[in-house]
């Protein structure tokens, strides 16, 4: 229909696209502009409905022309790597395309293009978009803030043994909480590995320790330590079906709103 | 010194009453005005110096008259039995002496005594005095206010094989909290018990499981189960001493304050 | 082929069922027998292909008819409930048809057909058909063993909001080990609540906690609780595939086995 | 009297060394011969009864010279630093002392200095003296046994934040004991890290994350990850008690007993 939102999804063989594509037909208010995938693979040229469901096709066909795919859609969905991404930032502030961005391992050119794209259209970035983490994200920081400094602060990250990244995009977004909580940067507290004679714990550090086996969605647990007490503040994904469908309420969300870099707090309003 | 708090310990002889006398006595701006024991303990009649650390005799020793242990007391600290608090609550009425009460298991009529205590002078009560679980019983009401009944919310206890009453003053506190928070109470909701062929779980229950064992201090888990997620909040107390700080913190915080009836939250102003 | 093992499913249209047939059908050395479902459901009469992917006829239709579903296969796989599988027992004896029974929930009038059963032909009976579960009933029965009465036995069991039994059958499975391994009856120790003023933990005493909320396939914790020490030996299934192929371990193992009643330690072999 | 078993111990004025002392005093069997500290400390010359309880003098006072301690004791408790149980070592071979050690962070020439003396006494060495932690080491390692690669083994360690040593010495042991079972050298398959773009995870690594924060005594788990399911095997010890008791029992049990270097598994006889 005319006033329905037109979402166009990259990545869209991927297993993070499928259910993108998936979680757009299923919802009412939006349609599927187009999909694409890199320039050289399978999926090029097949019908969207043979690639995720397989029971009918549905007249949307993959393209590897990201920039055509900006030029029909509302609102484009990214999930895919730092370098696309920051390709993906350029057209959709060419195109005033809102962009909803769940890339990981993101660097600092890359996070850069996303700045500039942010001041042309509306751009929300999330190291995670199920509502059960951002709204740890929220509890972490406020815990952080409250409790002293005699209180420690560990995060826990354990994914299935594909990743390919460590910590974890969401491990480092809890890091970045919880320092925000207590008026420090992450950067500056952050410690990643302890292995030998290391000496004793330095007040203030944010430690991070990585677990990856099997096939774990992400669980994730921001620990305050102290003497006598610990409070432990966890998420467990047990299913991808809550990042395809936060990512989606982002997109509804994102339209018309004006330019700017949004987080997922700002679509949950909390 | 003539302006230093004035604090009664009740139970003197108890685990949690020598705690409280050592927690006063290495306390800069209190000190320890009497102890008591019920009447025909061995303790009566002791130097409480004896009673703690066994070092050197400090000139206090233990009465079992409680009403002369209010009436030389700026603040009394109470972690006693139902039926002695109701009594105690009586005597701080009467003596316009603050109260910091830590018995759980209270029931209406004793509940009852506290409310009226409470309109003559300053009450703190809590089911748990560390700061750790105080913090907790925020997250909790906030989460459970955030997220929608469709997140299924179970409150874990875990205690020591010694402790007499479940589910813990503190499982059914972050209850009330998480109650609370979805703008329920908890009583109308919570199910203590799965034994049997129940049935699917009931939308917008509480669910209390309770574990026994060994000398545990005390764990508790919030947690919050979805399609596809969970969100788990947890406190571990690795030490009593945690709740003899947090009682006599609570203490010099009640002297002066109007008369009400006060939480943990109120002291530690979250 | 005529050598594979040809396998009949029960309760087809069930997610259960579903994962059953898609196992069969993607194995080597087997074959689909046949698929029933309860008499008057929508199921009869369709072809299982689109019962499961949807994608093609594979040519086995649903039939409502057990005992011809026990006349055509070498074994039978069962997931149902606890009637259905008495009356599956029964037939199962009557061709000599081996049966794998998943069913939890069992009363002594249908463990008692199950016995008979297993005087005639090869019956595998678990309540959880995944390693990692069987695995741990052995740990938990030897751990149980090693150590005296003084480490408190407590055993964890959370689960999707829709199942309708608590504690679940791998839960008391785990008990029943924890039990053995202590040499005593689980009946005799087990507490399944705890609510109120209940006194201190009986020493020897086997407790069960359960959680109910949101998708979670299974989580199962099996405690020792001792004075200063926790031993927890712990099993999280994150997907039902992990029975199914189980499940289907155990029946191509069964074929050809002497009558009896195996358990999936037996198939296993630990 | 005089069949009892004499015991020294070292590094008397720590806080491991004090439990130690408290545990021989209180135990039926045995004496305590003496006990050292390191040359200058202020602990040297003082009666060991002043040291722990503050009760009253027990005739044994502290001194700094360990020849002489090995020279008048049975049995030799040892948790002090690599250097020093090296030096210790050496004395034991040479006064057919037997030495019980819960030193960690020992490296090759430490430990070849053990591997010495074990030729000609007693040596007790376990990276950790619990029950239950050497439970778990037997566990870990017939659970790695039974379960094949694509089970993904990884190691968590939390410990208080003065801890100056990582992963633990209880770590690498669960580590070493879950390689064993899986036939391979711990060394050759151990991450300890995981920082940046680090790849899939290798099939066969054990992976090691270190916690530190707190008071906590010390927590582990052994983790395996496999496709939909995790087992899970953790120890937490609540209580350095457990391994003072621990080595207690190991200096009881090393007396008179052939040279060699045993275990803790060999005390408890599993």
């Amino acid at each position: 229909m005319a006033n329905e939102i037109k979402i166009g999804i990259t990545g869209a063989a991927g297993r993070m696209g499928r259910m993108l594509i998936n979680a757009v037909l299923a919802t009412d208010g939006c349609q599927l502009a187009g999909a694409t995938e890199a320039p050289g693979t399978n999926a090029i040229g097949m019908d969207v409905g043979l690639l995720t469901s397989g029971l009918k096709d549905i007249g949307v066909h993959v393209i590897d022309n990201s920039k055509n795919l900006f030029a029909i859609s509302d609102v484009v969905i990214d999930f895919t790597s730092p370098k696309v991404t920051e390709m993906h930032a350029s057209l959709a502030g060419e195109h005033k395309t809102a962009l909803i961005i769940g890339t990981t391992g993101l660097e600092v050119q890359h996070q850069d293009a996303l700045e500039r794209a942010g001041e042309k259209t509306a751009i929300v970035q999330a190291a995670n978009f199920s509502v059960g983490v951002n709204l740890l994200l929220g509890l972490a920081e406020q815990a952080a803030k409250v409790l002293p400094e005699s209180y420690d602060i560990e995060i826990s990250d354990m994914h299935h043994r594909h990743k390919v990244d460590a910590p974890s995009g969401t491990a480092l977004a809890l890091g970045h909480a919880a320092a925000k909580g207590r008026g420090v940067n992450l950067t500056d507290v952050m410690v990643t590995a302890r292995d030998g004679i290391v000496g004793p714990r330095r007040s203030g550090d944010i430690g991070m320790a990585v677990f990856r086996g099997g096939d774990v969605v992400g669980d994730h647990t921001v620990m305050f330590a102290a003497n006598g007490e610990r409070v432990e503040l966890t998420h467990k994904a047990g299913s991808r079906e809550i990042f395809a469908a936060g990512a989606l309420r982002a997109a509804m969300w994102s339209n018309n709103k004006k330019p700017g870099i949004y987080s997922m707090r700002d679509v949950l309003g909390f």
